[in-house]
């Protein structure tokens, strides 16, 4: 069964936010049964919006369709798909109770364009919204369904968790599709391929394999669908159990987990402790670690310390060492982690100290320069990189390098 | 001029993967007066991928296509392309010095499949990547332009600007494409509309206002295009000052900026200093304030303290009052954010401690519950919330709403 996704509005069109929908639509898809074909993004234009959803019915049975729901008058979803079914608008007497439930919740007064929100069009079943006054709507145009919901991503997971994905998997006889990733790090793709010419020539076609490079990692992807979960995973072990051979050394993980996440379980089955001493990471490594619940068994805390002042009374990095060194320095960076160490209490800890950029740099330590150092409790041990002036990709690389570090030094210390 | 974005991959289309490329390409194509009228996610799929590409040609003449041109077997779009444009294909040298240059800079052998990263259509021009193995290639189909670079983030955006948006600049005369926004804090977007409807209901058809709301934020966005640079700017001035005006008590800033941005520049400004106490936020708050190139003359830094330890022995949270109260309480809160302004010596700080969940709720204290507190050296203000159980959703509400606070305290404050 395919499904394709069109998602509307301006904004996305002309970059000022990302679809970040799609992903995770597309993700809950998949765990019921169903193949997304397409994503198309297209502006608040009605001409294009029915042009789109023409199309993408074309190629698939189901269409979810996201955004253009809200008060105001740029949006213009919910018009135009009463136009294309050819349907009146109607008051739905439910969705003005959650809307005014709502306002009364907030305390707010509600207008005339939050009462509108409950108009839908006559032939549409409404799926009822309790985060936001928006319903959604699913339409059915012969064998098709169309669902609108809103854009704004809380309530769009409200509709699909609570409504759209229950009805779904209730319409049709759906298969299984089964993915299957092996995170592994430290060896290019060209390399990991041709570790594994032999296993991929030898794959049946009904598997697929990818490989999706990032930051230093890479992540193996086996893929197939079928009728029989259980076969499926037998199936696709066969061929998991031959690579994870192949490719030991590298071997992070057998599942599609962050790095941070692959650390988290070593450290949680050996009750170990971790701790961060972060500067021109500013926080980020602790933010990469505490999304995951049940962190808290391992990761103690950490710190961010921007100024010269809070390395030295946070962490006890010797005003000598930052001064004769500066802040950006084997030395600094060694002392963050070795204070961490002993400051937090914590078995493990890692530092990093580096010129985020796009400015800062000298002819000694241009713009990029980072110093990464991860401790234990009986060695440090300490890197440096350069990873160029752009802020934000060089807090990622150096975040990904750092936790990279960590987890060697961890297998090299639990095996 | 139209411009359409082909993004291709199956990691995109089964959710293992956000597509950022496309905004980040959306908002480069705007600046230079080019409109992108859809993007579409294609499979590695070949008639997918010819089909999206036919399609987009009809709509617009510039097309836009990243992914699928790793050396590994999943990767097919350079093949698809070289058929689709009925080209065979050629060793490119310039390409395989720039391939032999990445491999020797990281010592590492070359394998067949990386050497042949350096085969291309050989109707297309080169476009030289110095971040990585594949090329960029430019078509020319008619009066149509079709460009294929890289998924990689950073090797697209190195392709972008030092080749694709030159290029394109050079080959028409693009008008300039205008977008004014103003950040709202505080109201919600169908009260905005109603308080500015006479402002809205004046503007002229070549203006367009849009409303994008975000965790109680809303951004007000006028968008226009033409030649005139200047006068576009002019004629956008006149609304944005009677908007302004308007909306007085919720405007935070007149640019497309974060939250924390808007409090970076008063506190710059005003030559104050931050610091942030994190817990259930877990460094996210510090890392939002740290996206940004010269928070350093404002953000001294912070602590992530998740063990009572931590609060303890980092922000001298007392014993007693971790125990009588708890973590997730109004007492610790405030002395957490007031052990911030003590012991990181700075004159704001922001303090956060709640549930983030999915797991850890009481009945006193269900997930989702959250405290924060923002200090400065006279007093103290805190607020609970419950962002429910959802953990990133919880941490991402809990840093917009705590930077939300500290910009209503400095507001009350340098007014």
């Amino acid at each position: 069964m395919l499904a394709e996704i069109i998602t509307i509005g301006d904004e996305i069109l002309i970059g000022q936010i990302v679809d970040t929908n799609s992903a995770w639509m597309a993700k809950e898809l998949n765990a019921i049964g169903i193949k997304v074909k397409q994503i198309t993004s297209v502006s608040d234009d009605a001409d294009h919006i029915i042009e789109a959803l023409e199309q993408a019915q074309k190629r698939a049975r189901i269409i979810l369709i996201t955004g253009g729901l809200g008060p105001t008058k740029d949006d213009i979803t919910k018009l135009t798909l009463a136009k294309y079914f050819n349907m009146g608008m109607r008051r739905d007497e439910g969705v003005l109770e959650d809307v005014e439930a709502i306002f009364k919740r907030n305390n707010r007064p509600m207008i005339d364009l939050n009462i509108r929100q409950a108009d839908v069009p006559d032939g549409c079943i409404v799926l009822r919204n309790k985060n936001g006054t928006a319903p959604g709507m699913w339409f059915e145009q012969g064998p098709n369904i169309i669902v609108s919901m809103p854009g704004v991503p809380f309530e769009m997971m409200y509709l699909m968790g609570e409504e759209v994905l229950p009805k779904l998997t209730r319409s049709f006889a759906l298969p299984f599709i089964y993915h299957k990733t092996i995170l592994t790090a430290n060896l290019g793709e060209s390399f990991l391929a041709q570790e594994i010419a032999d296993i991929e020539d030898s794959l049946p076609p009904s598997i697929k394999l990818a490989y999706l490079p990032k930051l230093g990692q890479v992540r193996l992807r086996l893929s197939t669908s079928g009728p029989d979960e259980q076969k499926l995973k037998d199936d696709v072990e066969v061929y998991v159990r031959q690579i994870v051979d192949k490719l030991k050394p590298y071997i992070v993980a057998e599942e599609d987990i962050a790095l941070e996440e692959a650390i988290l379980n070593i450290m949680k089955e050996k009750r170990l402790t971790l701790s961060t001493a972060e500067s021109c990471t500013g926080g980020y490594i602790a933010h990469l670690i505490t999304k995951h619940p049940g962190c808290s068994a391992v990761f103690a805390g950490g710190a961010v310390t921007y100024s010269y002042e809070l390395k030295e009374s946070v962490l006890g990095v010797q005003a000598d060492t930052l001064n004769t060194y500066g802040a950006v320095s084997e030395q600094t960076v060694r002392e963050m982690a070795e204070g961490a160490i002993k400051h937090f209490d914590t078995d493990y800890s890692v530092a990093v100290s580096g010129i985020a950029g796009p400015d800062g740099g000298t002819e000694d330590k241009p713009v990029g320069t980072v110093w990464i150092a991860v401790a234990n409790r009986e060695k440090v041990v300490s890197k440096v990189f350069n990873f160029g002036s752009k802020r934000i990709q060089n807090i990622e690389r150096s975040a990904s390098s750092a936790l990279s570090m960590v987890l060697n030094l961890l297998k090299e210390d639990v095996n």
